[in-house]
């Protein structure tokens, strides 16, 4: 069925059963592409039932989807019109995107990949369908984790001003689906089809969802704001009208809900409970491992950036008992599995909330504890007034590791940590380290412990562990290549290896480059920076010219008699999706056209010459 | 009482009359403070009862108490052996602070100005004493306003995972206080007290503040989550105990309330009610009014860029129907009083939610509207995952007008705009402007308005009106001076008005500099920097160097085949309050302090010479 062209037409003749074959067909072909490419199988495979129902009811691009991360999107990929090399390009550098691309296909209406935004995004547009007085329907798919993020509720509390009607469909898949939840929800879904359903909603609706009628299931959720959720009560408080909870699983029941969505004159959620991984039996017995994957032809690494913090934070914890942490949602991740396990009490994983992630961190830190904030540089981004406000100008000894510093990689524009140095960076008097290498780490955060102020440790995803830098002095760059006319000072374990590379290829041409590792960026290496200043200097950084090092480079020069010659050698723009080699040398960063600009230079002096 | 410099230890020993009387004393010496320095008048005189009874039950600053915002904490201030000089010195150059601040006492748990922090913070103190095995009381001042945003959600939300003690007192100024909700609330409160409480409390105070017991005075709250609010069911969905609504200006009910708090095992939220402005006719009449008051002694201005922003955006509207405003609660700040009167159904207040804002304003575009952000500079730094990743990466038509970027004088460090330059310019393709006269900032707004990309527009709190510089044309920065050594590029009214007194005191010695007039921050105009490739460049902006306009010049440089010799003339700290003057002459932005730095350079190369 997927290769047939008119599919996206077709599909609205196929019966129940036509579908659930489409929903099998995806599947396969879902798997099939992870395996070959990576990417996110779990969600994906969870999704797609209610990917099937959403086009079959809804009219898509006319009437809009709005993914909330989209993570699971693969089916809606595969249903507009990208069957052709979806799984041999899914991620891959020119392929097909990792998340929902605007640039991509007409039925991506936002390029995603940040979570929680949707429901803004959803009452935006439908608010300015409203006042043009226009006539589509707006959807948005929001998973359970997304939809407990401050900046959902702000948009949900917002409704109440001005309720331009839209849909909601919250994807659960942290809830068991029981035979009882089913039997319930399908037992409401007829009664709201049926015409007295406005008469009956106050009767009987409420009064089930309220009550406790669905008790059994629900209690298995721990956390207060889920089970209001689960009751619907906030949702209602809100103001919209609250369906479910659906199985989400069942194309029947999920087309007849999205109908009574899409005729109602009110907004509404439609809860709809999912199973992670659904048709694939190790994804669904595991999950987590499956949330992301990485196909099979990358060799899995022994150690990482992440692994090396996770161990050498263990190791501080057992040494000093103030030693907490805090991570918004990412303990995988960021390589704090084993923490988590040893260290119960001393983790506090707050879901996805950067914001309060940060200020809880502060609070801690005044109470007299050691917190580090472990978190992605992409994820950052949502807690930048928290480290200025509550953390920097409070002077609190609260320690940022940021994770997935620089180039990511597959992931795309929506995932690279390149904002993070200037996000950072222009706040005044913040420490800021960046390792080469893993032994630089593990010294940074052995100096971590007793330094009392305010710090944040940036280290890129993967591996790389330039062995040549492994001493850390605090504000002392490490030097290689002795005396010469060019200098690179470079920043991350990514850059640091270039420049090193750089510094072999121009040896072999007889042009001599010093390499100098900046691993502390705030303070700089004053010394050594006056040493350079009758020198051409390139700074190389995987993360935006402006703002990054090159910025603190030149502010420093600014201040003495004389501005040296430095070049900026960092990105400028968005960075798409590849492997970190592929996307390294695309912009410009790679020791072979790093090679070649100095030389360029080195040329044009003897020219002169 | 307020002279005694006993007060705090004695203040315990007060009869609830004495305590009264004390209120009393701090309002008029409140009253008085403002009238002659300016502040908050109406949010502190609602909350005098409030931190008399705080400082009654709980033993600060053994006890923690943090407040949220804290432009009401002028009550606390005077309770805390700030008496001396408050009247002559709030929020003055060198003087008591506006806000809470950290260095000011050791009673301010944390130096405050941004909303929505206070639970996250509560909660981490709270989490670190339980940890440690410490023993006092933390207990957060949160407002109505705040506790909406968010931050506060997530708070609340992860308050779950971990429910260490502490205590909210919700102040709640937006519902009125009719007898009834008093006298149900006495009533509660001595139910509550009553050592029959917590048998009582699911029959009688659920059932109360569920079945609508107080549903007169309640349905004034328009807002859908206020209403959830004030019934306590969100706060008892979360896991905490729900008392109230109080009479916040009831000593002995607030007494009553706070000690049922510090003694009960469990977390409170103590919902007060409270009358802004309370004991000043005017201020009760008009707390809009009286919310920021400035004193008598300031000559109030016809213009400034936020009312000229106002006019215009109006003409826009008038004029193209699809122009859309959204504000986070800051309408009349912004200068949208009469937009807001006139545009009712294209103007969204979404309250103290900033990232709601934006990606509300991107899916208003992407609907086809032209949205416009009306924000202040430093609460924008709440949103700037969302213009990265909703507006920028977007490319949606979505125009950011910056309020009170730069100094902004007398709030203090929490309040200063000086951040967003480098916050947004690191952004990728992102077009910046900054006007220095109001011409230019009615023609930037004439630009944007058939511009189709991201945009930003930043401006100061104020009307300083450079009227040289009233011509707009993109990409290309206005000069005056003609042919000089020194050149001074400058940006922001404020900066640009100093270099062109600057300018004036060195010709007055016959030094000559040119002033250019840095209105187009991106793009920069190149061709004017081609031209300045042999001067000295002095770059002057009243916004930290690393990642201002500085950085962007020298990035650009960087790329020539030379670099000039560019001087730095910007912030490198933090900025306290005081006069805007006071400021800029303090932290070396002054044309004076400019105008010496010049002549040591220019005496320094005649010396050379």
């Amino acid at each position: 069925m997927l290769e047939n062209p008119n599919l996206k037409k077709d599909l609205k003749g196929l019966s129940v059963d036509g579908l659930r074959k489409l929903s099998e067909e995806l599947r396969l072909k879902i798997i099939d592409s992870v395996l070959r490419c990576g990417g996110h199988l779990a969600s994906s495979l969870g999704a797609v039932d209610i990917i099937v129902a959403l086009h079959f009811v809804f009219d898509f691009p006319h009437d809009k989807l709005i993914f909330d991360v989209g993570h699971q999107a693969y089916a809606h990929k595969l249903l507009t019109g990208r069957v052709e090399g979806f799984e041999t390009s899914l991620r891959q550098f020119g392929g097909i995107g990792a998340f929902l691309k605007r640039d991509e296909s007409e039925y991506d209406t936002f390029t995603t990949g940040h979570a929680g935004n949707s429901v803004s995004l959803a009452l935006g547009m439908a608010r300015a369908r409203d006042l043009k007085g226009e006539n589509y329907d707006v959807v948005s798919l929001v998973g359970d984790a997304s939809i407990v993020n401050g900046m959902s509720f702000e948009a949900l509390n917002d409704y109440g001003n001005k309720r331009s009607k839209h849909v909601i469909v919250l994807n659960d898949n942290d809830m068991s689906i029981s035979r009882a939840v089913g039997a319930v929800s399908a037992r409401l879904t007829d009664i709201r089809q049926n015409s007295a359903y406005k008469v009956l909603k106050n009767a009987v609706v409420k009064a089930s969802a309220r009550e406790g009628l669905n008790y059994r299931a629900l209690r298995r959720i721990k956390n207060g704001v889920k089970y209001m959720f689960t009751k619907g009560v906030l949702f209602e408080e809100f103001g919209y009208n609250y369906v479910g909870p659906i199985d989400g699983h069942n194309i029947e029941e999920l087309i007849k809900a999205f109908n009574i969505a899409k005729s109602a004159e009110e907004s509404t959620v439609i809860h709809v409970v999912t199973k992670k991984g659904k048709g694939c039996a190790e994804a669904e017995q595991s999950p987590r491992d499956f949330h992301g994957y990485e196909n099979y032809s990358i060799k899995p690494q022994n150690s990482s950036y992440s692994s090396v913090f996770g161990d050498k934070i263990s190791q501080l914890a057992q040494k000093d008992k103030d030693v907490v942490v805090v991570c918004p949602a990412m303990i995988d991740g960021t390589g704090l599995t084993g923490f988590a396990r040893k260290y119960r009490d001393r983790i506090y994983d707050v879901g996805i909330a950067e914001e309060h992630a940060v200020s809880l961190a502060s609070g801690l830190a005044r109470g007299g504890l050691k917190p580090y904030v472990a978190i992605y540089s992409t994820f950052l981004q949502r807690c930048v007034d928290q480290i200025i406000h509550d953390v920097v100008l409070q002077k609190l000894p609260v320690t940022i590791c940021v994770d997935r510093a620089g180039i990511v990689g597959r992931d795309g524009e929506t995932h690279q940590g390149i904002f993070d140095l200037s996000l950072l960076s222009c706040i005044p008097n913040l420490t800021i380290l960046s390792p080469a290498s893993f032994a630089q780490l593990q010294k940074m955060l052995d100096f971590s412990l007793n330094y009392d102020k305010p710090l944040v440790i940036r280290y890129p995803r993967g591996g790389i562990d330039n062995k040549v830098f492994d001493n850390f002095e605090f504000g002392c760059w490490g030097r290689v290549g002795g005396e010469a006319e060019n200098v690179i000072v470079a920043t991350g374990a990514s850059m640091v290896k270039e420049a090193l590379k750089c510094q072999d290829i121009l040896s072999k041409q007889g042009v001599s480059v010093e390499v100098i590792c900046a691993d502390s960026l705030f303070p700089l290496d004053e010394n050594t920076l006056d040493t350079l200043i009758n020198k051409r200097i390139f700074v190389l950084e995987d993360d935006v010219a402006q703002g990054g090092l090159f910025s603190l480079v030149c502010r420093y020069y600014s201040g003495c008699d004389k501005m040296p010659d430095v070049k900026s050698c960092a990105l400028t723009t968005f960075v798409e999706q590849g492997d970190v080699s592929q996307l390294v040398d695309k912009y410009e960063l790679s020791a072979e056209k790093l090679a070649k600009r100095i030389l360029s230079f080195t040329t044009f002096a003897k020219t002169i010459e």
